[in-house]
C-alpha cells in the first residue's frame, strides 16, 4: 500500500431529500481526520429535480433512467466546478451519487434472493467536465457482500469520535435518521431509527406548500395528537432488530398519504406530531437498541434536523435527563456537510485500497474495500 | 506507469442478441497481443433473459433496473466462476456488461443535449463472488468525452491488424454490424454499417419460432425481393457519415415489424432478403465511406454472421472481385469470442491507465482512460 498522504477531495451527497447537491472541498490527513474548507448547497435546476422524483415514484421508463444518469453526473460536476473555479482541482472526487433505489431488504425476483441498491449521477461525466479522478458509487459492494449497503456513516463516525473515549450516540437526521454508537466496550453499531425529515417535508408541502419547516416554527404553533402518534409508533420498522436500514421506497408518498387519512384537523397538529414522532422514534430506537447495551454519556446530532429547534425540544424531552445532547458544530464538524465530509473520508480510503464498511453497522459479511475508481 | 507485465484476464460481453454471456480467459501481453485461452457461452437462466428483454423493450421500472443490474451481475460472476474454477483466478475481470439503453445520439431532455449509454452486471456483484478485481462500464467515458460511446472494438483491431501493413476492413457482424477500417495511408476509424443479425434473428423467431436461421439454411431457400429490399435500402442512417453507430433501440421490433408490414408473402423469402440486407448494408456503407479514401485489399469478418453461409455468400457477391474475404480464425483470433478478447484488452489498458478509445471511431473530443476500477 503507498504510504497515506494528505488529500484535498471534492465531496459530493445528495440526500433522499433530494432538495439540493452538498458538496464540500475536504482535506483528508493520514490520522483519518477531516476538515471542510468549504461546502456548498447546489441547486439542482427545477426541471432535472422533478425528474427525479418522477424517477423516485417509479413511473419512469429505462430510457429516463439512463439520461438521468448522464443529466445528474452533469450537475454534480457542476457544482463541483464551483468550488474548482475558488480553490483549484483536488486530488480526486469522491461522490456518492443520487440515490433513486435502495432495496437493502432480500427480495424474491424469479427465485434469486436479492438486495439491491441504485445511484445515479455518472461518474465519467464528472470526471469529464472537471478534469479530476472520481471514486463513486459506494454502496454497491457492501450489499454485493451481503450487507444493506447502508449506514456508511458510522465509519467516519467511528474514525472522528470513537477518540472521546465515552458512550455516544451519533444521531444524524437527514431525510431519513440514522444513529451511530459508539464506545469503549462495544463494537461500534449503527442502524436507520425511522424518518428524519421526510414526513415533515411531505407534510409540509401537502399542508402548507412550503418545502420544509422553517425554524420549526409550525410545530411549534400545533400541539401533538397522542393517539395519532401511538397509531403511528406500531410500524414494524421501529420494532426491528438492527441491523437495519429504510429509506424514502419506505416511508413514501403513499405511506404518508395513508398515514395522513387519520391525522388530526388542524394542520399545525400534523406537523407538530410527525415532528414529535421522528424525535420519539429515536428516543424509543435508543430504549429498545441502545440501553440494554450501554448507557449513553452523549447524544452529537446532525444533519438538517439539528436545525429545527421543534425536534430538538421534543429530543431533549423524550431522552433521559443525564444523557448530553451537542451538535457535530461542538465538534467542529458541519451539522450540514457531515455526509459530505463522511464521503471524503470514504473516497480517501478507496482511494489507498483501505476496506471503509464497518459489518456491525451494514451487516456485510466482511470488510471490504468501497467504491469504483474513474480515471482521466 | 508501472512497467507493463502479462496479464491473466477473464472478459465478459453479452451482446444486443443477449443469447448468451460471451466469457473468455485471456492472456494479454505487454505488446497488446492477446490469446484466448478458453472461451464458453453461459447461458442467462430464461427468466433473467426474458427480464432483460423486458428492460430493452423499456416495459420495466426503476426497480427493475436496479434489481436487473444485481442480478445480471450475479450471472455475469457465475459464467466466470466457470472458468475460475477450472483456470484459477485471473489478474482481474474485465467486464462489458449487458447494455439495456444506448443513445449515442445527442437527445434533448428539457434543453439539455445529451447522450447516454447504461451497461448493467453490478461489477460490485461480480467482485464478491469471484474474489477478483473488476473493471467494467467502458463506454460512459468516452461518450462522456463527446463520443457515441461505440465502436470500441476498433481500439483492439488497430492494435491487432495494423501490423498486417495492408488495407484492411474488419467486419464484425454480431446483432448489429461494424467496421474498422486499418490502413498505412489513414488513421484507424470505424462504424456501424447497420444492421448484423437483429433482423434475421427478429424474423426467425416470428416466422419460423426458431432463434436463429442455422447455416444460412432458411435464407438459402428462399430468394431475394429486389423491390423490398430497395425499400428497406433507403432508411436514412446508412446515408449518414461516419462516425456512427446504431443499436437494437433504432432497429428495434417496432422498426421491423413495420417493415413486415411490406415484405413478400414466404416467409422463406423474407429470411433471404434480410440476410441479403445484411451484407448488401455492408457492401453499400464500403462504397459510400471507404473506397472514397482507400482501396481495401482484404476484408476479415468476424461475429456470429461469419458463421451464416448465407450471408458471407451474399457478401462475397456485393463485394468487388478483387478483395480478399478472411475471418478472424484465419488470424488466430476466434469469430465468436473476438469482442470479448477486444474487452480483455481494453480492461489490460485501463488497469495500466493506457487511453484506449479511438476518437476517429467513436467521434469523441479526445482519449481517455475508459472504465471503472473495482478493488477488492
Amino acid at each position: 500500500m503507498d504510504e497515506l498522504k494528505s488529500k484535498k477531495i471534492i465531496a459530493l451527497m445528495s440526500g433522499t431529500s433530494c432538495d439540493s447537491i452538498d458538496a464540500g472541498l475536504c482535506i483528508v490527513e493520514p490520522d483519518m481526520s477531516c476538515r471542510l474548507v468549504q461546502g456548498i448547497n447546489f441547486q439542482y435546476p427545477e426541471h432535472i429535480r422533478a425528474k427525479i422524483f418522477r424517477l423516485f415514484s417509479g413511473d419512469a421508463t429505462v430510457k429516463d433512467v439512463c439520461q438521468m444518469n448522464f443529466a445528474v453526473g452533469k450537475c454534480f460536476a457542476d457544482a463541483c466546478n464551483v468550488l474548482i473555479s475558488e480553490h483549484g482541482k483536488p486530488d480526486f472526487i469522491a461522490s456518492h451519487g443520487q440515490t433513486i433505489f435502495h432495496s437493502p431488504k432480500k427480495e424474491k425476483l424469479d427465485g434469486i434472493q436479492l438486495r439491491s441498491t441504485l445511484q445515479i449521477g455518472e461518474s465519467s461525466v464528472i470526471a469529464a467536465e472537471t478534469g479530476c479522478p472520481v471514486i463513486s458509487n459506494f454502496r454497491e459492494a457492501d450489499i454485493a457482500n451481503g450487507g444493506e449497503g447502508a449506514p456508511l456513516v458510522c465509519f467516519a463516525d467511528e474514525k472522528w469520535f470513537k477518540k472521546l473515549k465515552k458512550n455516544v450516540a451519533i444521531q444524524n437526521i437527514g431525510g431519513i435518521s440514522n444513529v451511530t454508537v459508539i464506545s469503549n466496550s462495544h463494537k461500534t453499531y449503527g442502524f436507520d431509527t425511522g424518518p428524519g425529515n421526510v414526513i415533515i417535508d411531505y407534510c409540509m408541502v401537502k399542508l402548507f406548500g412550503r418545502t420544509f419547516d422553517m425554524d420549526g416554527e409550525t410545530a411549534n404553533s400545533g400541539k401533538i395528537c397522542d393517539s395519532w402518534m401511538d397509531c403511528l409508533l406500531q410500524d414494524e420498522y421501529y420494532f426491528k432488530n438492527p441491523p437495519k436500514t429504510t429509506g424514502r421506497e419506505y416511508f413514501s408518498p403513499m405511506y404518508i398519504d395513508t398515514a395522513l387519512r387519520f391525522a388530526p384537523k388542524e394542520p399545525e397538529d400534523v406537523i407538530a406530531t410527525v415532528t414529535a414522532l421522528t424525535a420519539k422514534t429515536i428516543a424509543q430506537a435508543y430504549e429498545r437498541f441502545i440501553y440494554p447495551k450501554l448507557d449513553l454519556d452523549e447524544v452529537i446530532v446532525g444533519g438538517g434536523g439539528a436545525y429545527n429547534p421543534a425536534l430538538m425540544k421534543f429530543l431533549r424531552h423524550y431522552l433521559p435527563k443525564h444523557i448530553n445532547i451537542k451538535t457535530h458544530e461542538d465538534y467542529g464538524i458541519s451539522n450540514n456537510f457531515k455526509e459530505v465530509m463522511a464521503f471524503a473520508l470514504l473516497g480517501y480510503c478507496t482511494y489507498y485500497g483501505i476496506p471503509n464498511n464497518l459489518p456491525e453497522c451494514t451487516g456485510a459479511k466482511k470488510r471490504v474495500i468501497l467504491g469504483k475508481i474513474t480515471n482521466i
